[in-house]
């Protein structure tokens, strides 16, 4: 098996070190991830201005690059033109941090995975549930392990992808996983508002995650519980429930 | 009613100034977008940089802002820190090139409406679907103000925003409102391979709009045969119908 791994964090990561460890178990790995952190880039593509990829050597790799641009135009990049071959799978992570509930359209992690879809690959995105940059992955890459083996077997519909949670515990305290749907919390955000040395303003986004609803089926009450949650998610945006009710007041 | 106008193609370019006039028909207008072309950037936030607003004169508009931003942080810091007044909604585009398919997920023009959601104000995406950048933008000006005159009555349910997709047609030809799904059209992407003065290699993205089916209810298909598509998107990414068949293989 051939598998591409990228992520959102950058190609220095501890994060990708991790999976691309982990997944070194499963076949050969071939890595291609931003040069930088890229974090809360959502599914941006690099139009206006033209890629970069270093060729680098990375320890469980058989091919690693470090690319100028985004997760999305990593997957891209990668598949179509930097890569020998086609991999059978994308695998995107370890974020430093969670991408459930409204954090998955912010995501560059879950944004590579989703391009990998894109392109007819079977895809993930794996987040641990913590912005402790120091927190031990080994969980998180024992279950990126675990459902990538997995993920060819799954037969998972074109479209759709796995967005996969670990809760940042140990395994003593970890119950396995929850196929969860995405929750609905959101941040509670603003901006700090300071001044320069010249006396004019600028803007440093801040905010905490609240928590919203207890919803049992959703991915943070069970990454909450001790559970790694499993979601299918796809880029099928429409929102079929409403498409009568709108043709009876705009197509009268 | 009040206003807040913004885009991706940034707070200089034609779009945004047909759509400012028209929405002054409807009330307030005020304006702030990207300081700069911010296509292609998806539902990015900028996070890792602070961000500057400068303030200018805008035809049309009471308050206009340009941000070294995204269109999504266009919408978060114009709405929670510099107006004065809430939005009673967003309104975003006009953008040069249609948002229809899978170009909604790429869409800065579309993230910004999403941002919009995501803070609880109705709010719409319009774009004319040619990249033709001296394109008549009467016809989509009109068919935005028509919109956005009834958006508030429309009701959309939390979470749900309309992406409008305007034909680059004339008004004799045009035929309507056709309420629609997001097609099933996707790019066939490369990258064109050149080599720098110094012999290294770097990628331009390329590629071509293709149509894989003639999906009847899709967004492409509407405007192909001179309708406005108007889609209700949601960023609820659950893949519903695939929860119980996963359940059974991963929590037996």
């Amino acid at each position: 098996m051939r598998i591409l791994v990228t992520n959102d964090d950058g190609i220095t990561s501890r994060g990708i070190q991790a999976l691309t460890a982990a997944m070194a178990r499963l076949g050969e790995v071939m890595v291609v991830a931003p040069d930088r952190q890229q974090s809360a880039v959502g599914h941006a593509l690099t139009v206006a201005s033209p890629l970069r990829a270093v060729s680098m050597e990375l320890e469980h790799a058989s091919i690693a690059y470090a690319v100028n641009g985004t997760p999305a135009d990593c997957v891209k990049l990668g598949v179509s033109t930097l890569l020998p071959f086609r991999p059978d799978i994308v695998v995107s992570g370890i974020n430093h941090g969670s991408n459930t509930s409204v954090n998955a359209i912010y995501s560059g992690t879950v944004s590579a995975a989703t391009e990998g879809t894109l392109m007819g690959i079977p895809s993930m995105a794996v987040s641990l549930a913590t912005f402790n940059s120091s927190a031990d992955m080994s969980l998180a890459a024992e279950v990126a392990y675990d459902i990538a083996s997995r993920l060819l077997d799954l037969s998972l519909p074109a479209g759709t992808l796995l967005n996969v949670n670990v809760p940042p515990i140990d395994r003593a305290n970890y119950r396995g996983v929850k196929v969860t749907r995405q929750g609905h919390n959101a941040w509670k955000d603003g901006y700090d508002v300071r001044k320069d040395p010249q006396g004019h303003p600028y803007y440093w986004l801040t905010g905490e995650f609240v928590t919203l609803s207890e919803q049992e089926d959703g991915d943070d009450f069970a990454v909450q519980q001790g559970w790694t949650a499993v979601t299918p998610i796809h880029y099928e945006l429409t929102n079929v429930a409403e498409l009568n009710r709108l043709k009876g007041l705009f197509e009268r």
